[in-house]
Protein backbone atom coordinates (compact mmCIF):
# COMPACT_ATOMS: atom_id res chain seq x y z
CA UNK A 1 0.00 0.00 0.00
CA UNK A 2 1.50 3.50 -0.92
CA UNK A 3 1.35 6.39 0.56
CA UNK A 4 -1.60 8.21 -1.29
CA UNK A 5 -3.83 5.04 -0.62
CA UNK A 6 -3.40 4.98 2.57
CA UNK A 7 -4.46 8.75 2.95
CA UNK A 8 -7.54 7.68 0.33
CA UNK A 9 -8.36 5.04 3.23
CA UNK A 10 -8.19 7.23 6.03
CA UNK A 11 -10.74 9.79 4.19
CA UNK A 12 -12.96 6.52 3.36
CA UNK A 13 -13.34 5.90 7.01
CA UNK A 14 -13.13 9.04 8.32
CA UNK A 15 -10.42 8.02 11.15
CA UNK A 16 -6.58 7.25 11.45
CA UNK A 17 -6.86 4.75 14.00
CA UNK A 18 -4.69 2.04 14.42
CA UNK A 19 -5.65 -1.21 16.95
CA UNK A 20 -2.86 -2.92 18.23
CA UNK A 21 -2.95 -6.77 18.70
CA UNK A 22 -1.13 -7.30 21.78
CA UNK A 23 -2.73 -10.29 22.37
CA UNK A 24 -1.62 -12.09 25.69
CA UNK A 25 -3.38 -15.38 26.87
CA UNK A 26 -3.36 -14.50 30.19
CA UNK A 27 -5.33 -11.42 29.73
CA UNK A 28 -7.88 -12.57 26.82
CA UNK A 29 -11.84 -13.13 28.22
CA UNK A 30 -12.51 -16.57 29.34
CA UNK A 31 -15.17 -16.91 26.78
CA UNK A 32 -12.50 -17.71 24.25
CA UNK A 33 -9.87 -19.06 25.88
CA UNK A 34 -11.91 -22.41 25.50
CA UNK A 35 -11.65 -22.68 21.88
CA UNK A 36 -9.38 -24.29 19.70
CA UNK A 37 -7.32 -21.52 18.86
CA UNK A 38 -8.12 -18.49 21.45
CA UNK A 39 -5.77 -16.03 20.43
CA UNK A 40 -6.82 -16.21 16.92
CA UNK A 41 -10.41 -16.72 17.89
CA UNK A 42 -10.05 -13.78 20.51
CA UNK A 43 -7.89 -11.78 17.33
CA UNK A 44 -10.80 -12.23 14.89
CA UNK A 45 -13.46 -11.20 16.95
CA UNK A 46 -11.83 -7.98 17.61
CA UNK A 47 -11.30 -7.40 14.15
CA UNK A 48 -14.64 -7.78 13.16
CA UNK A 49 -16.40 -5.42 15.27
CA UNK A 50 -13.30 -2.84 14.85
CA UNK A 51 -12.73 -2.75 11.25
CA UNK A 52 -15.44 0.11 10.20
CA UNK A 53 -13.17 2.21 12.54
CA UNK A 54 -9.64 1.14 11.91
CA UNK A 55 -7.08 1.71 8.99
CA UNK A 56 -4.65 -0.28 10.55
CA UNK A 57 -3.89 -3.29 12.82
CA UNK A 58 -0.37 -3.42 14.83
CA UNK A 59 0.14 -6.80 16.02
CA UNK A 60 3.27 -6.59 19.15
CA UNK A 61 5.32 -9.57 18.00
CA UNK A 62 6.43 -9.97 21.52
CA UNK A 63 2.95 -11.13 22.60
CA UNK A 64 3.10 -13.98 19.60
CA UNK A 65 6.54 -15.64 20.31
CA UNK A 66 6.07 -15.72 23.71
CA UNK A 67 3.83 -18.40 22.75
CA UNK A 68 6.17 -20.55 20.79
CA UNK A 69 5.24 -21.85 17.84
CA UNK A 70 2.03 -21.81 18.74
CA UNK A 71 2.18 -17.94 19.01
CA UNK A 72 3.58 -18.04 15.25
CA UNK A 73 0.63 -20.01 13.67
CA UNK A 74 -1.73 -17.79 15.47
CA UNK A 75 0.12 -14.54 14.37
CA UNK A 76 0.26 -15.78 10.44
CA UNK A 77 -3.90 -16.95 10.50
CA UNK A 78 -4.79 -13.61 12.02
CA UNK A 79 -2.92 -11.34 9.67
CA UNK A 80 -4.19 -13.95 6.47
CA UNK A 81 -7.48 -13.13 7.86
CA UNK A 82 -7.43 -9.61 7.40
CA UNK A 83 -5.64 -9.56 4.34
CA UNK A 84 -8.81 -11.65 2.48
CA UNK A 85 -11.37 -9.96 4.49
CA UNK A 86 -10.29 -6.37 4.57
CA UNK A 87 -7.18 -5.78 2.27
CA UNK A 88 -7.42 -2.24 2.45
CA UNK A 89 -6.18 -2.39 5.92
CA UNK A 90 -2.80 -1.99 6.65
CA UNK A 91 -0.55 -4.21 8.61
CA UNK A 92 2.21 -3.37 10.62
CA UNK A 93 4.57 -6.21 12.03
CA UNK A 94 5.69 -4.16 15.33
CA UNK A 95 8.99 -5.95 15.57
CA UNK A 96 11.17 -3.38 16.60
CA UNK A 97 14.11 -5.19 14.86
CA UNK A 98 17.55 -4.00 13.31
CA UNK A 99 20.56 -6.34 13.11
CA UNK A 100 23.99 -6.41 11.09
CA UNK A 101 22.65 -6.56 7.23
CA UNK A 102 22.71 -9.68 6.24
CA UNK A 103 20.44 -10.61 9.18
CA UNK A 104 18.56 -7.35 8.71
CA UNK A 105 17.54 -9.25 5.34
CA UNK A 106 16.62 -12.84 7.15
CA UNK A 107 13.80 -10.11 9.07
CA UNK A 108 12.80 -8.49 6.09
CA UNK A 109 11.98 -11.73 4.50
CA UNK A 110 9.85 -13.04 7.45
CA UNK A 111 8.08 -10.30 8.01
CA UNK A 112 6.97 -9.05 4.38
CA UNK A 113 7.47 -12.49 2.23
CA UNK A 114 6.40 -15.17 5.33
CA UNK A 115 3.83 -12.89 7.05
CA UNK A 116 2.55 -10.65 4.25
CA UNK A 117 2.60 -7.23 6.45
CA UNK A 118 2.96 -3.94 5.09
CA UNK A 119 5.85 -2.22 7.52
CA UNK A 120 7.67 -3.03 10.11
CA UNK A 121 9.03 -1.66 13.02
CA UNK A 122 12.40 -1.18 13.16
CA UNK A 123 15.09 0.01 15.81
CA UNK A 124 17.86 2.87 14.44
CA UNK A 125 20.73 1.78 16.84
CA UNK A 126 22.49 -0.32 14.18
CA UNK A 127 22.54 2.42 11.43
CA UNK A 128 22.24 2.10 7.65
CA UNK A 129 22.91 -1.22 6.87
CA UNK A 130 20.34 -2.58 9.35
CA UNK A 131 17.23 -0.45 7.70
CA UNK A 132 18.58 -0.85 3.92
CA UNK A 133 17.52 -4.24 3.40
CA UNK A 134 13.67 -3.36 4.45
CA UNK A 135 13.65 -0.55 1.57
CA UNK A 136 14.12 -3.36 -1.05
CA UNK A 137 10.35 -4.31 -1.04
CA UNK A 138 7.94 -1.77 -3.42
CA UNK A 139 5.09 -0.87 -1.69
CA UNK A 140 6.18 -1.69 2.03
CA UNK A 141 7.25 0.35 4.79
CA UNK A 142 9.98 0.78 7.38
CA UNK A 143 8.43 2.83 10.63
CA UNK A 144 11.81 3.54 11.78
CA UNK A 145 12.10 4.33 15.77
CA UNK A 146 12.41 7.75 16.43
CA UNK A 147 10.76 9.49 19.38
CA UNK A 148 9.20 6.64 21.98
CA UNK A 149 6.92 6.90 24.19
CA UNK A 150 7.99 5.56 27.29
CA UNK A 151 9.83 6.87 30.15
CA UNK A 152 13.11 5.65 29.29
CA UNK A 153 13.20 7.65 25.70
CA UNK A 154 14.74 10.20 27.93
CA UNK A 155 18.14 8.11 28.28
CA UNK A 156 18.90 8.08 25.16
CA UNK A 157 16.91 9.96 22.46
CA UNK A 158 17.44 13.36 23.74
CA UNK A 159 20.81 13.73 24.26
CA UNK A 160 21.97 16.76 22.48
CA UNK A 161 24.27 15.65 19.35
CA UNK A 162 24.69 18.25 17.07
CA UNK A 163 25.18 21.79 16.44
CA UNK A 164 21.88 23.99 17.14
CA UNK A 165 21.06 21.75 20.03
CA UNK A 166 20.16 18.89 17.14
CA UNK A 167 18.92 16.05 19.09
CA UNK A 168 19.61 12.09 18.65
CA UNK A 169 15.64 11.67 17.78
CA UNK A 170 16.21 14.35 15.05
CA UNK A 171 19.19 13.06 13.72
CA UNK A 172 17.80 9.09 13.06
CA UNK A 173 15.09 10.81 10.92
CA UNK A 174 17.90 13.31 9.24
CA UNK A 175 20.11 10.34 8.49
CA UNK A 176 17.41 7.98 6.90
CA UNK A 177 16.78 10.56 4.49
CA UNK A 178 20.00 8.82 2.87
CA UNK A 179 18.21 5.94 2.66
CA UNK A 180 14.40 6.54 2.04
CA UNK A 181 12.08 8.60 2.13
CA UNK A 182 8.63 9.71 2.87
CA UNK A 183 6.98 7.16 0.84
CA UNK A 184 8.40 3.70 2.32
CA UNK A 185 9.83 5.31 5.82
CA UNK A 186 7.88 6.80 8.60
CA UNK A 187 8.63 6.86 12.29
CA UNK A 188 7.29 6.39 14.98
CA UNK A 189 6.54 9.12 17.69
CA UNK A 190 5.00 8.37 20.87
CA UNK A 191 2.19 10.64 22.35
CA UNK A 192 3.18 11.26 25.71
CA UNK A 193 5.60 14.01 23.52
CA UNK A 194 3.52 15.25 21.12
CA UNK A 195 5.08 18.97 21.52
CA UNK A 196 7.81 17.89 20.04
CA UNK A 197 5.95 17.36 16.70
CA UNK A 198 6.40 20.42 15.73
CA UNK A 199 10.36 19.27 15.64
CA UNK A 200 9.68 16.33 13.74
CA UNK A 201 7.35 18.01 11.52
CA UNK A 202 10.34 20.85 10.79
CA UNK A 203 12.53 18.11 9.12
CA UNK A 204 10.08 15.03 8.00
CA UNK A 205 7.04 17.83 7.22
CA UNK A 206 4.99 14.68 4.15
CA UNK A 207 6.55 11.85 6.45
CA UNK A 208 3.48 9.63 8.34
CA UNK A 209 4.20 8.96 11.97
CA UNK A 210 2.90 6.21 13.73
CA UNK A 211 1.81 7.45 17.40
CA UNK A 212 1.32 4.74 20.04
CA UNK A 213 0.88 6.36 23.90
CA UNK A 214 -2.82 7.33 23.80
CA UNK A 215 -5.06 5.54 25.91
CA UNK A 216 -3.44 3.62 28.53
CA UNK A 217 0.12 6.11 28.16
CA UNK A 218 -1.75 8.89 28.82
CA UNK A 219 -0.79 10.89 25.63
CA UNK A 220 -3.56 13.16 24.15
CA UNK A 221 -5.35 13.33 20.81
CA UNK A 222 -5.69 16.59 20.51
CA UNK A 223 -2.33 17.66 21.22
CA UNK A 224 -1.24 14.66 18.79
CA UNK A 225 -2.97 16.35 15.65
CA UNK A 226 -2.11 19.97 17.27
CA UNK A 227 1.46 19.34 16.37
CA UNK A 228 1.18 16.46 14.28
CA UNK A 229 -1.27 16.41 11.43
CA UNK A 230 -0.21 17.50 7.72
CA UNK A 231 -2.01 17.84 4.63
CA UNK A 232 -2.62 14.29 4.06
CA UNK A 233 -3.10 13.53 7.99
CA UNK A 234 0.33 12.18 8.27
CA UNK A 235 -0.66 9.97 11.38
CA UNK A 236 -1.48 6.57 12.40
CA UNK A 237 -2.58 6.69 16.17
CA UNK A 238 -2.14 3.48 17.93
CA UNK A 239 -4.11 2.18 20.75
CA UNK A 240 -3.72 -1.05 22.58
CA UNK A 241 -4.92 -2.33 25.65
CA UNK A 242 -7.63 0.73 25.75
CA UNK A 243 -9.63 -1.11 22.84
CA UNK A 244 -9.02 -4.84 23.21
CA UNK A 245 -9.03 -5.09 26.77
CA UNK A 246 -11.86 -2.44 27.23
CA UNK A 247 -13.95 -5.22 28.47
CA UNK A 248 -13.66 -8.98 29.59
CA UNK A 249 -17.26 -10.17 29.35
CA UNK A 250 -18.64 -12.33 26.20
CA UNK A 251 -19.43 -8.95 24.59
CA UNK A 252 -15.22 -7.80 25.06
CA UNK A 253 -15.52 -7.41 21.07
CA UNK A 254 -18.34 -5.23 20.80
CA UNK A 255 -16.76 -3.32 23.92
CA UNK A 256 -14.10 -2.90 21.61
CA UNK A 257 -15.61 -1.72 19.01
CA UNK A 258 -17.47 1.28 21.13
CA UNK A 259 -14.27 2.32 22.40
CA UNK A 260 -12.74 1.80 18.79
CA UNK A 261 -15.94 4.43 17.69
CA UNK A 262 -14.57 6.76 20.20
CA UNK A 263 -11.42 7.59 19.28
CA UNK A 264 -12.97 7.60 15.29
CA UNK A 265 -15.46 10.30 16.35
CA UNK A 266 -12.61 12.11 17.41
CA UNK A 267 -10.53 11.66 14.72
CA UNK A 268 -13.30 12.47 11.77
CA UNK A 269 -13.27 16.21 14.12
CA UNK A 270 -9.92 16.77 13.72
CA UNK A 271 -9.70 15.46 10.11
CA UNK A 272 -12.77 18.07 9.43
CA UNK A 273 -10.86 20.82 11.76
CA UNK A 274 -7.95 20.59 9.19
CA UNK A 275 -10.00 20.68 5.86
CA UNK A 276 -8.98 16.98 5.05
CA UNK A 277 -12.59 15.86 4.90
CA UNK B 1 25.46 -19.15 34.84
CA UNK B 2 27.41 -16.39 36.90
CA UNK B 3 30.64 -14.71 36.39
CA UNK B 4 32.90 -16.71 37.72
CA UNK B 5 31.59 -19.70 36.22
CA UNK B 6 31.74 -18.39 32.65
CA UNK B 7 35.46 -17.71 33.75
CA UNK B 8 35.94 -21.10 34.92
CA UNK B 9 34.31 -22.32 31.85
CA UNK B 10 36.94 -20.45 29.85
CA UNK B 11 39.84 -21.71 32.23
CA UNK B 12 38.73 -25.45 31.55
CA UNK B 13 38.34 -25.38 27.53
CA UNK B 14 41.10 -23.06 27.40
CA UNK B 15 39.18 -21.14 24.97
CA UNK B 16 36.21 -17.86 24.81
CA UNK B 17 34.77 -18.78 21.29
CA UNK B 18 31.31 -18.46 21.19
CA UNK B 19 29.50 -20.22 17.98
CA UNK B 20 26.47 -18.82 16.24
CA UNK B 21 24.16 -21.00 14.73
CA UNK B 22 23.34 -18.47 12.19
CA UNK B 23 21.54 -21.79 10.48
CA UNK B 24 20.27 -20.49 7.21
CA UNK B 25 17.97 -23.37 5.30
CA UNK B 26 19.50 -22.39 1.63
CA UNK B 27 23.38 -22.88 2.94
CA UNK B 28 23.00 -26.36 4.80
CA UNK B 29 24.71 -29.10 3.02
CA UNK B 30 22.47 -31.47 0.77
CA UNK B 31 23.96 -34.57 2.85
CA UNK B 32 20.89 -32.64 5.95
CA UNK B 33 18.34 -31.12 3.49
CA UNK B 34 16.53 -34.75 3.00
CA UNK B 35 16.72 -35.08 7.09
CA UNK B 36 13.29 -34.93 8.66
CA UNK B 37 14.26 -31.83 10.62
CA UNK B 38 17.18 -30.48 8.60
CA UNK B 39 17.61 -27.53 10.45
CA UNK B 40 18.08 -29.13 13.88
CA UNK B 41 20.06 -31.97 12.65
CA UNK B 42 22.56 -29.66 11.45
CA UNK B 43 22.48 -27.88 14.70
CA UNK B 44 23.32 -31.12 16.56
CA UNK B 45 25.91 -32.03 14.09
CA UNK B 46 27.86 -28.48 14.08
CA UNK B 47 27.28 -28.76 18.45
CA UNK B 48 28.30 -32.07 18.61
CA UNK B 49 31.49 -31.44 16.82
CA UNK B 50 32.75 -27.92 17.74
CA UNK B 51 31.82 -28.05 21.24
CA UNK B 52 35.11 -29.57 23.00
CA UNK B 53 36.25 -26.16 21.57
CA UNK B 54 33.60 -23.63 22.66
CA UNK B 55 32.33 -21.89 25.54
CA UNK B 56 28.78 -20.46 24.06
CA UNK B 57 26.20 -20.87 21.46
CA UNK B 58 24.27 -18.02 20.16
CA UNK B 59 22.09 -18.47 18.00
CA UNK B 60 20.62 -15.63 16.06
CA UNK B 61 16.58 -15.75 16.19
CA UNK B 62 16.29 -13.68 12.67
CA UNK B 63 17.25 -16.95 11.04
CA UNK B 64 14.84 -19.38 12.37
CA UNK B 65 11.95 -16.62 12.84
CA UNK B 66 12.57 -16.67 8.72
CA UNK B 67 11.13 -20.26 8.65
CA UNK B 68 8.26 -19.45 10.18
CA UNK B 69 6.71 -21.97 13.28
CA UNK B 70 8.95 -24.79 11.86
CA UNK B 71 11.99 -22.61 12.54
CA UNK B 72 10.78 -21.92 16.18
CA UNK B 73 10.70 -25.38 16.79
CA UNK B 74 13.88 -26.00 15.67
CA UNK B 75 15.40 -23.73 17.82
CA UNK B 76 13.64 -24.84 21.02
CA UNK B 77 15.15 -28.08 20.26
CA UNK B 78 18.48 -27.24 19.73
CA UNK B 79 18.72 -25.16 23.02
CA UNK B 80 17.26 -28.21 24.38
CA UNK B 81 19.63 -30.46 22.82
CA UNK B 82 22.43 -28.54 24.43
CA UNK B 83 21.02 -27.87 27.51
CA UNK B 84 20.87 -31.46 27.75
CA UNK B 85 24.26 -32.70 26.47
CA UNK B 86 26.08 -29.77 27.41
CA UNK B 87 24.81 -28.02 30.49
CA UNK B 88 28.08 -25.90 30.85
CA UNK B 89 28.09 -23.95 27.96
CA UNK B 90 26.63 -20.59 27.66
CA UNK B 91 23.82 -19.99 25.19
CA UNK B 92 22.95 -16.45 23.74
CA UNK B 93 19.54 -15.52 21.92
CA UNK B 94 21.03 -13.11 19.64
CA UNK B 95 17.29 -11.43 19.41
CA UNK B 96 18.30 -7.65 19.55
CA UNK B 97 14.77 -6.86 21.09
CA UNK B 98 14.07 -3.35 23.05
CA UNK B 99 10.06 -2.53 23.43
CA UNK B 100 8.33 -0.51 26.49
CA UNK B 101 8.07 -2.09 29.44
CA UNK B 102 5.26 -4.34 29.36
CA UNK B 103 6.25 -5.72 26.12
CA UNK B 104 10.31 -6.45 26.84
CA UNK B 105 8.44 -8.17 29.76
CA UNK B 106 6.82 -10.69 26.89
CA UNK B 107 10.51 -11.18 25.00
CA UNK B 108 12.27 -11.63 28.35
CA UNK B 109 9.41 -14.90 28.97
CA UNK B 110 10.09 -16.06 25.43
CA UNK B 111 13.62 -16.14 25.79
CA UNK B 112 14.41 -16.95 29.24
CA UNK B 113 11.23 -18.99 30.24
CA UNK B 114 10.21 -20.82 27.11
CA UNK B 115 13.66 -20.82 25.26
CA UNK B 116 15.86 -21.29 28.58
CA UNK B 117 18.83 -19.47 27.00
CA UNK B 118 21.19 -17.70 29.70
CA UNK B 119 21.55 -14.44 27.92
CA UNK B 120 19.61 -11.94 25.62
CA UNK B 121 21.15 -9.33 23.27
CA UNK B 122 18.72 -6.34 23.55
CA UNK B 123 19.08 -2.85 21.68
CA UNK B 124 19.44 0.22 24.18
CA UNK B 125 17.17 3.14 21.73
CA UNK B 126 14.08 2.94 24.00
CA UNK B 127 16.19 3.13 27.44
CA UNK B 128 15.69 1.62 30.79
CA UNK B 129 12.29 0.32 31.05
CA UNK B 130 13.04 -1.42 27.90
CA UNK B 131 16.18 -3.57 29.60
CA UNK B 132 14.78 -3.53 32.86
CA UNK B 133 12.72 -6.68 32.52
CA UNK B 134 15.25 -8.96 30.90
CA UNK B 135 17.38 -7.87 34.71
CA UNK B 136 14.64 -9.76 36.89
CA UNK B 137 15.97 -13.16 36.01
CA UNK B 138 18.88 -14.69 38.75
CA UNK B 139 21.73 -15.60 36.87
CA UNK B 140 20.36 -14.27 33.62
CA UNK B 141 21.95 -11.78 30.86
CA UNK B 142 21.17 -8.89 29.30
CA UNK B 143 23.82 -8.31 26.25
CA UNK B 144 23.83 -4.50 25.45
CA UNK B 145 24.75 -3.39 22.34
CA UNK B 146 26.95 -0.60 22.42
CA UNK B 147 29.53 -0.35 19.94
CA UNK B 148 28.67 -3.18 16.38
CA UNK B 149 30.61 -4.62 14.24
CA UNK B 150 28.28 -3.43 11.01
CA UNK B 151 29.23 -0.45 8.98
CA UNK B 152 26.04 1.84 9.99
CA UNK B 153 27.82 1.47 13.41
CA UNK B 154 29.04 4.87 12.58
CA UNK B 155 25.94 6.27 11.66
CA UNK B 156 24.28 7.19 15.79
CA UNK B 157 27.10 5.01 17.98
CA UNK B 158 29.79 7.25 17.65
CA UNK B 159 27.97 10.39 18.04
CA UNK B 160 29.39 13.04 20.38
CA UNK B 161 26.86 13.20 23.01
CA UNK B 162 28.54 14.73 26.16
CA UNK B 163 31.86 16.27 27.17
CA UNK B 164 35.26 15.36 26.94
CA UNK B 165 34.00 13.71 23.95
CA UNK B 166 32.34 11.31 25.13
CA UNK B 167 30.64 9.04 22.47
CA UNK B 168 27.02 7.32 22.39
CA UNK B 169 28.36 4.09 22.91
CA UNK B 170 30.01 5.45 26.02
CA UNK B 171 26.71 6.77 27.04
CA UNK B 172 25.11 3.71 27.03
CA UNK B 173 27.45 1.96 28.71
CA UNK B 174 27.82 4.28 31.39
CA UNK B 175 23.94 4.92 32.17
CA UNK B 176 23.84 1.19 31.77
CA UNK B 177 25.45 0.32 35.39
CA UNK B 178 22.05 2.24 37.14
CA UNK B 179 20.28 -0.68 35.64
CA UNK B 180 22.60 -3.24 36.35
CA UNK B 181 26.38 -4.86 36.85
CA UNK B 182 29.09 -6.75 35.54
CA UNK B 183 26.93 -9.58 37.03
CA UNK B 184 24.06 -9.00 34.75
CA UNK B 185 24.93 -6.80 31.85
CA UNK B 186 27.66 -7.57 29.05
CA UNK B 187 28.05 -5.04 26.31
CA UNK B 188 28.55 -6.29 22.18
CA UNK B 189 31.78 -4.46 21.06
CA UNK B 190 32.18 -5.05 16.96
CA UNK B 191 36.35 -6.70 16.65
CA UNK B 192 36.02 -4.45 13.84
CA UNK B 193 36.64 -1.55 15.85
CA UNK B 194 38.59 -3.30 18.18
CA UNK B 195 40.63 -0.50 19.25
CA UNK B 196 37.93 1.27 21.01
CA UNK B 197 38.04 -1.37 23.15
CA UNK B 198 40.46 0.54 25.46
CA UNK B 199 37.80 3.58 26.19
CA UNK B 200 35.29 0.14 26.52
CA UNK B 201 37.71 -1.12 29.31
CA UNK B 202 38.15 2.38 30.90
CA UNK B 203 34.37 2.91 32.24
CA UNK B 204 33.76 -1.42 31.90
CA UNK B 205 36.61 -3.13 33.00
CA UNK B 206 35.31 -6.26 34.64
CA UNK B 207 32.22 -6.57 32.24
CA UNK B 208 32.41 -9.31 29.92
CA UNK B 209 32.38 -8.22 25.93
CA UNK B 210 30.59 -10.22 23.49
CA UNK B 211 32.95 -9.87 19.85
CA UNK B 212 31.21 -10.42 16.81
CA UNK B 213 32.75 -9.22 13.54
CA UNK B 214 36.29 -11.77 13.67
CA UNK B 215 36.04 -14.35 10.51
CA UNK B 216 34.22 -13.15 7.46
CA UNK B 217 33.65 -9.48 8.69
CA UNK B 218 37.53 -8.45 9.27
CA UNK B 219 38.10 -8.50 12.59
CA UNK B 220 41.25 -9.15 14.14
CA UNK B 221 41.74 -11.39 17.40
CA UNK B 222 44.92 -10.29 17.87
CA UNK B 223 43.65 -6.36 18.53
CA UNK B 224 40.57 -7.71 20.21
CA UNK B 225 42.81 -9.05 22.99
CA UNK B 226 44.95 -6.87 22.95
CA UNK B 227 42.42 -4.09 23.92
CA UNK B 228 39.73 -6.15 25.56
CA UNK B 229 40.72 -8.87 27.45
CA UNK B 230 41.05 -8.24 31.30
CA UNK B 231 41.87 -10.15 34.71
CA UNK B 232 38.49 -12.63 34.14
CA UNK B 233 39.41 -12.58 30.48
CA UNK B 234 36.24 -10.79 29.96
CA UNK B 235 35.62 -12.00 26.27
CA UNK B 236 32.99 -13.86 24.31
CA UNK B 237 34.97 -14.06 20.75
CA UNK B 238 31.81 -14.99 18.55
CA UNK B 239 32.54 -16.78 14.97
CA UNK B 240 29.41 -17.57 12.84
CA UNK B 241 29.69 -17.88 9.12
CA UNK B 242 33.30 -19.10 9.19
CA UNK B 243 32.48 -22.05 11.68
CA UNK B 244 29.49 -23.19 10.17
CA UNK B 245 30.05 -23.01 6.48
CA UNK B 246 33.52 -24.17 6.21
CA UNK B 247 32.54 -26.93 4.17
CA UNK B 248 29.62 -27.84 2.51
CA UNK B 249 30.04 -31.77 1.67
CA UNK B 250 29.08 -34.52 4.32
CA UNK B 251 32.35 -33.62 6.27
CA UNK B 252 30.85 -30.18 7.14
CA UNK B 253 30.54 -30.73 10.88
CA UNK B 254 34.76 -32.05 11.61
CA UNK B 255 35.68 -29.27 8.81
CA UNK B 256 33.52 -26.58 11.35
CA UNK B 257 35.50 -27.73 14.41
CA UNK B 258 38.39 -27.72 12.47
CA UNK B 259 38.11 -24.15 12.46
CA UNK B 260 36.57 -23.73 15.80
CA UNK B 261 40.04 -25.63 16.86
CA UNK B 262 42.33 -23.11 14.98
CA UNK B 263 40.52 -20.28 16.89
CA UNK B 264 40.75 -22.33 20.07
CA UNK B 265 44.36 -22.17 19.89
CA UNK B 266 45.11 -18.86 19.05
CA UNK B 267 42.65 -17.99 22.42
CA UNK B 268 44.74 -20.31 24.29
CA UNK B 269 47.62 -18.38 23.07
CA UNK B 270 46.08 -15.21 24.41
CA UNK B 271 45.13 -16.78 27.98
CA UNK B 272 48.86 -17.76 28.65
CA UNK B 273 50.29 -14.56 27.39
CA UNK B 274 47.39 -12.70 29.29
CA UNK B 275 48.89 -14.83 32.72
CA UNK B 276 44.95 -16.18 33.07
CA UNK B 277 46.14 -19.61 32.42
Amino acid sequence: MNRQQLFEQIKLKRSFLCVGLDTDIRKIPDCVKDCDDPIFEFNKRIVEQTAPYTVAYKPNIAFYESMGSYGFLALQKTISFIKEQYPDIFIIADAKRGDIGNTSDMYARTFFDVFKADAVTVAPYMGSDSVRPFLQYSDKWVILLALTSNEGSADFQHLVVGEDGERLFERVIKTSHEWGNEDNIMFVAGATQARLFKDIRAIAPKSFLLVPGIGTQGGSLEEVCEYGMNSECGLLVNASRSIIYADSSEHFAEKAAEQAKLLQIDMEKSLLEHGLL
